[in-house]
């Protein structure tokens, strides 16, 4: 599981790079493949659409079961919201023993990258400065009550919160809901740093207030990080105090 | 504000090889520094004792002020409890015009790496596959209760929990305090990763319960991962399931 980082090969790792020059097959969200086409031309790619992470993972697993050396990329971190849960789920799954490549044998290593929250923080300033809770506002496979409930959690503790997947075409309604639940902890001049596209073709950031949010448009490419106590505006930036004293 | 990723140049991102390449001063805490002492060879070089922060901050700004390319470099991210925050805030106090290269003329940059979080995620399993919370042990800046009350917030809203500076060689009680603080939410028998000099020299890895975690060793080049109700072990690492159904 190789994780690309945000945008195009100047944000990939070494580590990462050799792991995707080394393959002889690699899988992947199509628009992840996209991002490192230059690295992979020529080799074996089966890119998928969407919301097809378990074909992924068990294509991912049958070819390296048959001897193949597959990279099964993400975007960012495959460690964070990316596929080396169900890559690592499945493989716990397999029988141990059947004469062939098992779970014991496969060699699977997950080879971390930049993820959003970092790339996102990194266009706005310093908004993660002290501690936070990463989000993800996708209600297609944990409940809203479930998320609504961490969100009110890490408001209430006054954690910088940062929002991966606020909408997508079909799901808009999460990313007011999330901002009207930590207004209630919050006050509307919080800031809140709003990223799209990092790293990639047409990137946009913009910082703007927890009241003022739900009025910008959000999609699956864009990070929203929410300040918190502690967050202020410093050099046309969003930083969040760590208590130095200056 | 250069992220050096967990480790060696195999965890730089090209942006950051760059960046210390075309630097002609090196500033930072001399273990960061030392992580990429071969790309930086030759360089001026200022390495500093922890817990000067501020006054790599200000050495920074200064020699940048007077037309240097400075590298100020950070382990992991230095927008995640890096030196991000320090510059900007110093940054955004320093006059606007003096005649000379100020807070309005200044080029600064920050550029992400892998942080702990992810490089220690990799080496446990797939932990982070659901909402997470990153807290920081360290109680020099921020006040003990602050963070026992994030910790509160987190555990009950179900949040996997990444523990940074789980413990220095003076301060030791908070690592055993916080499982206590999360055990009141969680049952005992919720995995815990540990992860010592993650992608360094002397890497160790170690999966234990919530319930023995206290027993382990830790220290200032240590990350901690606490499960959630999600949490299991599959394939002999730790999983936070998101929700597919296999």
């Amino acid at each position: 599981m190789v994780g690309v980082g945000p945008g195009g090969p100047e944000d990939l790792t070494p580590r990462a790079r050799r792991a995707l020059e080394e393959a002889d097959l690699v899988i992947g969200y199509r628009t992840y493949v996209d991002l490192v086409s230059t690295i992979i031309a020529g080799k074996e790619v089966r890119a998928y659409p969407m919301k097809s992470e378990l074909e992924r993972a068990e294509a991912a697993l049958d070819a390296a079961a048959r001897g193949r050396q597959v990279a099964l990329v993400s975007s960012g971190d495959p460690g964070i919201y990316g596929m080396a849960g169900p890559v690592l789920e499945m493989l716990g799954e397999l029988p141990g023993e059947d004469g062939n490549e098992t779970a014991e044998t496969l060699q699977v290593e997950v080879i971390p990258g930049v993820t959003a929250a970092s790339a996102a923080a990194a266009l706005l300033g310093a908004p993660l400065m002290n501690d936070f809770a990463v989000i993800s506002l996708s209600d297609l496979l944990t409940p809203w009550e479930v998320i609504a409930r961490r969100l009110e959690a890490a408001a209430a503790g006054d954690l910088v919160i940062v929002l991966y997947n606020p909408a997508s075409r079909k799901r808009t309604r999460q990313f007011s809901e999330a901002g009207r639940i930590i207004r209630r902890h919050q006050p509307g001049d919080t800031p809140v740093g709003i990223v799209r596209n990092a790293r990639r073709e047409e990137e946009s950031r913009l910082i703007t207030s927890l009241d003022a949010m739900s009025e910008q448009v959000v999609d699956m490419a864009t990070t929203v990080i929410v300040g918190n106590s502690q967050t202020v505006l410093a050099a046309n930036r969003m930083v969040t105090r760590r208590g130095y004293r200056l």
